[in-house]
């Protein structure tokens, strides 16, 4: 099967609204009136973005999903993408399940695949996405206002506490072990795109962004560009993540006591690797926003209406020196927390 | 260097036209009134479109041109682009070497780079352009008639002949040893897309496409999606393939005599590699189209005005039972030529 037989077969379908589809050297394409293009590009990297255990289908949709949230962030209506996708063989039955997941999550949302191309290399999936948003609503990183409240549209840490568990190497002699719910791991492989959220945060919203690295450095990014600072309450952060004592996560950095017996040692860890998960990994796609306070009860609607788990997890504050994230526990007391340690975590 | 230095350091620049350009999830941009947009996205893979010798600078300017290739062959104007980097490692000197390559050639056709992402993985560069075109002015494929004659737009060849040679082992005892000259090095590492002459074939070729994976595959495309036939005449292919006989290449499958001496073996072979070369090979990047002969005069007048050595090299005709492409010999005999040979060439 060539590379054309392949595109023909699996990822040509003729476009509805597109001025010329996929079948020449470019699509053609044309925001709404009054609208303008939101695009963004991301390239999924086996081994890095995804493990080998994820199911070609599950992959397919993760590629769109993954690339349909930054839209979102933006508020912006997915309407295009266009699929670069290397593989190091021609699997027929895994591209035609790969093909399938991508189809029905482009399928859910309406978006006509118009061009890309496939080619031989180690796997890497690269998609890129368009969506149609009025260029007056459009929601930023830079609006964020001192004031604000910050919300998070859903729960988080549990793609990270998955990943967590599905790399341990089962050994785990003497180790932490933690397992992941099958929920969980769902939430790791198969993130939803928030987009009827982000459509429905236009003119709600002051700031927004969706959480793809983690949920710290995602509020720096806010903060940074709205210039302000922001406070987050760890107990206020929405979690999927039961084995935990939550009590133990809103306490300041616990201290593993090296003479602490196995079951105190894992209960520190436990909650250690929770406030990780919470705070500074990935793949969570909820979007992160600011509203003004004023809001509030508008945004509790937007979210019941769409039966989201979200939540309200601090505030922004005035800036002082430099735009700044502060994470504060239990007891509102602020938190000793090294980004540069979380980005390490082992 | 974590990924946001190295997207800062490299590949930010504000955006003089989109609305929003990168440092948010998405850029924002749209068409000048009256247009669409062309949107086109090609990777290019180590060991697949590029060899480990080019140059970073030279591979940045690659990645542009290729894509901008693509929408040469629509007749649109570029605008903007989207970078995604993947990376084994973070080389500095490299990345410096290559955004340096990336800019000159960004910059030349006054294209925006308004998004992207960097990861880690084995080294590929997926690049999407966006450029602007009136809807009713786009080049496509659709439009050969019979009478139309086909035209290129700059030698072929070059690229697939001195890609042979950099591929050749160097040790050829007993086997054709070819050598490439340093211009031909430059066809295949630096091609140039030709976006003034999209530009102006505007209203002038019927259809178009651009040579990346050869002239005849190409020609199909152009035959198959205007349901006609084309006869290519092989002498009136321009090349600057010179240590060949261009007698021998008009020649109808010149057999290697297995009893010939070494130079009679030598020159038949050297024939047979540069009519694969014209024919098969890609990575050419000149534009392929057909317009009616009553615009002869002009289209040589467009190829003299941007000193291009493209030629008239063959004709639309009527379609037989199925769109074909024949390929006529110095005699005007057809050739026999087994496109499943050529693509296999070894």
């Amino acid at each position: 099967m060539t590379e054309f037989e392949l595109i023909e077969r699996f990822f040509k379908r003729r476009s509805r609204t597109a001025v010329l589809g996929n079948g020449d050297d470019c699509a053609l394409v044309a925001p709404a009136p009054g609208n303008v293009f939101a695009i963004t590009t991301d390239t999924l990297v086996a081994g890095r973005h995804f493990l080998p255990s994820i199911t070609p289908g599950r992959l397919g949709r993760r590629a769109v999903h993954v690339n349909l949230s930054d839209l979102a962030a933006m508020g912006a209506a997915p309407r295009y993408a266009l699929l670069s996708l290397t593989l190091p063989e021609i699997d027929e039955s895994w591209v035609a399940a790969f093909a399938a997941g991508l189809w029905a999550a482009l399928d859910e949302f309406e978006v006509e695949l118009v061009g890309g191309n496939t080619t031989r290399g180690p796997m890497a999936i690269a998609l890129t996405a368009l969506g149609d948003v009025p260029p007056g609503q459009v929601l930023t990183r830079t609006g964020a206002c001192p004031g604000d409240e910050l919300w998070v549209s859903g729960p988080v840490g549990d793609a990270g506490w998955a990943l967590t568990a599905l790399l341990q190497d089962g050994d785990g002699a003497g180790e932490l072990v933690i397992t992941a719910s099958p929920a969980q791991i769902d939430k790791y492989e198969c993130p939803t795109a928030r987009v009827a959220l982000g459509l429905a945060l236009r003119g709600v919203a002051s700031s927004c962004i969706d959480i793809s690295d983690g949920l710290l450095s995602e509020a720096q990014h806010l903060a940074s560009a709205s210039g302000v600072d922001i406070d987050i309450d760890i107990v206020a952060i929405p979690t999927g993540i039961t084995d935990v004592d939550r009590s133990d996560v809103g306490q300041a950095a616990p201290v593993v006591n090296t003479v602490a017996t196995g079951n105190e040692r894992n209960r520190i860890l436990r909650a250690r690797l929770a406030q990780h998960c919470l705070l500074a990994t990935g793949d969570t796609y909820e979007l992160l926003f600011t509203a003004p306070s004023s809001r509030h009860d508008d945004v509790v609607r937007l979210l019941a209406a769409q039966d989201l788990a979200g939540a309200c997890i601090g505030r922004v504050t005035t800036s002082a020196n430099r735009p700044a994230v502060r994470v504060l526990d239990a007891q509102s007391r602020l938190m000793n927390i090294e980004s540069k340690g979380w980005d390490h975590f082992a």
